[in-house]
């Protein structure tokens, strides 16, 4: 079958022919008809310093995907050949405290599809039958694929209540985008979003933000203030991962607000504890992967109900073989999700 | 100044001439642009059992209100003459357990507007300080009058997350209403509302419900079954007071499902506590009042934000001199919400 | 092996011997050292209506229990031979939307041990590896054997925050006694329990309640408004299933107070919602098992490090041989909590 | 009266004479009998940055106090002359967005006693009728004035459920240790405290730690992986505001753990956010003062039921006049509380 191989430990990665997977008795085999590049996979194609502790050529890399299942193992009891099905990625071991105790997305012995186990850029994949997600049988294909990094947006946007709330989200990446879908539909009152990206600023009024602030053209912190009667944003999205960004976003937090961080800092930063937080009285909320299954269940009442329409973020699709255009348009931050078609 | 009195203990009440009020040192007078009614008003006006141990003719009844402040008591400070502003109708002790724990909807030493002291059925009513409420300037009086009962659909609806919920509403009066509006604008996935009288069941419908059920004419159990993948709803929020839609609304609840009960039943009935609550594994939440001034924030943000047309909810308005035409109509289930302007 | 059976559909059960059973590819084979009669046991050797329509004789009931593991099926990775376990009673199916977020407790196709499947009434027993629960190998056999039904009286006790609060516990079978000791190590400020029975009166001020009242010479109502400064009791435990206790309970319960309910009314009851729940602005949750592995993990924190004593709790042992003694105990409610050993 | 009263700006103060202060109509005297010593009043003593930005001489200084009301203004209704009462430090305004919302330990127009308006080192005090806490008449003066302190224990202790938890409390100041005899009573399964100051480390051991690390002779790190199970602490409560062990407390801090942040660090300091709580899926928390009056009641609760013990917090009893060995005292980390008797 085909598929994109990390092959050795250096940027880029090849499109080439590699053995068909098989399940084993727990797993299925699903034939791959999505799958979206994220990020991460921009860290891997790159070859950057987190990539380089973690990933172990050759890899097939890839974990955003749709498909429909082609072949089960002999102990797979719920899931059959024909559905139409999307996956969790983080494959968690069931036993350690956090799987034990309502915590799956931070499981100490995880691994993660496309980073520690064969992934999804390729015709096939193979994943455990406990990963499996059922989709609706109308949802497109590209939809499908995406729901994984919309659960990150679901599970940052939903970790606290956002009706009725003033809610400014930092950085407008493809989860950024969806997030202020999600806030929207969640009934915020305003939804603030800040980005430099002239691309993405469009994209974020399309997908419904009150206002999109440029922290390189505006004041952000006295706009914020302005617009919220000098009290400040009830929530802050973090999404960009950015010191400066993260810094401004506890700057325009109110007293007694709260914080959820998705976007990862590089490296660590200057934080000044006291006022960011203490003497705030805020909560700070750290996300990894999405709660499995209630994210997914909040994902599929969202896109299902059309409460939050993600169409506008898929802005590229190609096939398989030109990923290298994707890679240099989200490189680029020219890009909402990329969607591969194999 | 003109208002609405109960002159004497029994049915029917009397438009008549009484002096004006003169507000005391934290008091403030408002002169009452709009004031809607209550199904507490019509208790009051037929003299049923509760009437009839609570209230002490002569009264002013109403408590629905919205109005400009005309005058202010000597140590008045956080409101001015000339405002536009509502008013939370419980006024509360300050200085119980509940009051002093966050608690002051359920204050044990609540005087109620309109019921323990006068009421806004009048050309100006005296309320205290701390029960003013500032509206925008641009919003309509009778939307600022309704706030009041609005402020209990809110109550209740987001005494719960409601996001990607599936959501079933018994009792389609004016709060059953609002209610319907307020879970679409938190983002439910479905809202399947109840009622038996059909002028209610349009106006459920032109607050946006998924589906109207009308429980004499279909098997309700059936049909949310059916429409929740034989799983039954994640949230009930019961507006009747009626015992069979009670007892129906916890059939259709899932197990594990969340209900709010506002509704409330004339006297006590039959509970098959075991299969409605406890093998269900439900949560099941008393509401009384809004929560001040939780309530009221969220109130203002989805009025003010668009997020909730109330208009649809308010289908009559009458002068003062004509309540006795508004009273007739909620009587009969005919109305939503019926404001009076004096 | 020597086993308790329920042989025929009718009252009675019989010490007979029949064939060991065998672990499948996921399951585990334990040697029972230790198994306590629960409540559920009684109905099914009495014979009452619920077990006529539950129980498929032939049965070996019985369900709490400790032993150690003799054998494994071929694909258990997490399960050794020769470990001190016991079980979760409720074997789950995985895949309904309850046990996909987070409440498995309440499973929709959730198969009961000792109810649905063989028990633990036993030399042996078969259960799946997800079932299992390692014990610490200085953890007597009895007290590890009672962790299921003190699991029942965590879930309860510990689903609100009982630091600090005024706490009513109804009933003092054996998990209401678990419940007066987890009450008191959570930092309740004062818990107090009633009962009717001497026997257990007396186990409840060993288990360190404040008061035990007794309802047939005490004006309950009276009594505990007295000790809360006439404001009630912060939060209910109820675990009699008595329609007089749970009136009486929720009549002491506070405005703004929370019941957790555990005990099983045997039919519908009179509820006045209004008052009880309603106008109260109360919580209440329904209690159904313990909460998987969430309340393991605090069972055995509370048990481990000695927070809570329940050896008390632990009144009557017996050889399996000799059953009947113990049911004739717990019959007469002459009893805390019997252990067999086979 | 006697009053030390920080009389120029720098360091150092006065024991003085002054007139005495008359309550205005909302107010009440209260002639003070114990007032305890914060490091907030160490930091005006000695004059460090902080304070030389906020105090303005000549101010009498301490918040910490217990007396007995000895006159009342004309409006005052709640309070008699005679009763025994502690006093809130922060007083609210009463009208802003968190004292609306049920986050008026974070009022936005704060007014300190001992900060901003006179303060409790002083043989009499004003303090608004709203702010005044009545205790027990059995309670000892010096356990009644702690209270204030006592409650950001129990703000930061109580912010989360501590039952069956394993508990990691960095830095045993006097908030600190009573922190640990709160944990204790709340039911945590383990008490870890770290501190390098041998005299407090005996005092951490008084309160009930299950253990006392100290980081100058012991990896701390290591030694809690090892208690824990290689899993890490379930709760983080930062009494310190020392960025090693804030970032030694947040590497102890399990996946999934919560931190409530108390301590205030000078300064802004390095944080390694991405491991620290996103990675982590950590919650954190910042603490100011004391929930009103949430915590107020729990800490009644706690000290009235003998609970905790804080009488070993209670180091050192002074007169006021001897009000500076107090200051050298804590200067050097040689005390716990000390109070002040006039």
């Amino acid at each position: 079958m085909k598929a994109i191989v990390k092959t050795s430990a250096g940027p880029g990665a090849e499109l080439t022919t590699v053995d068909m997977p098989s399940p084993g008795p727990r797993e299925v085999l699903i034939q791959v008809t999505a799958t979206s590049i994220c990020g991460t996979d921009l860290h891997i194609y790159r070859w950057d310093p987190w990539a380089a502790g973690r990933i172990k050529p050759p890899l097939i890399f890839g974990h955003e995907l749709a498909g429909e299942v082609v072949d089960i193992g002999e102990d797979v009891a719920s899931v059959a050949v024909g559905e139409f099905v999307s996956a969790e990625t983080h494959v968690v071991c069931g036993v350690c405290h956090q799987c034990r105790s309502g915590q799956k997305h931070i499981c100490q012995n995880v691994s993660i599809i496309g980073v520690d186990r064969p992934g999804s850029f390729a015709e096939y994949i193979v994943v455990p039958e406990t990963n499996v997600w059922k989709n609706p049988s109308d949802m497109p294909a590209e939809v499908a694929c995406v729901q994984e990094p919309f659960g990150n947006a679901v599970h940052t946007a939903l970790s606290t209540e956002l009706v009725a709330k003033k809610v400014l989200i930092t950085g407008c990446g493809p989860i950024g985008l969806m997030a202020i879908g999600i806030a929207k539909a969640a009934g915020a009152e305003q939804v603030i979003a800040t980005e430099v990206v002239p691309y993405r600023i469009q994209l974020a009024q399309a997908m419904g933000a009150d206002v999109v602030l440029n922290p390189k053209e505006t004041d952000v912190r006295r706009e914020i203030s302005t617009r919220t009667g000098d009290t400040g944003v009830d929530v802050l999205l973090e999404m960009s991962g950015n010191p400066s960004a993260i810094r401004e976003g506890f700057a325009a937090l109110r007293c007694g607000g709260y914080a959820a961080l998705l976007g990862i800092p590089a490296e660590p930063l200057q934080m000044d504890l006291a006022n960011a937080v203490i003497f705030k009285g805020a909560t700070v909320y750290g996300v990894t992967g999405r709660l499995i299954w209630k994210t997914w269940y909040q994902t599929s009442a969202l896109l299902g109900s059309g409460a939050v329409d993600v169409e506008p973020v898929i802005t590229h699709r190609f096939s398989l073989e030109h990923f290298e255009q994707g890679m240099a348009l989200m490189d680029k931050g020219q890009s909402g999700k990329v969607v591969l078609f194999p």
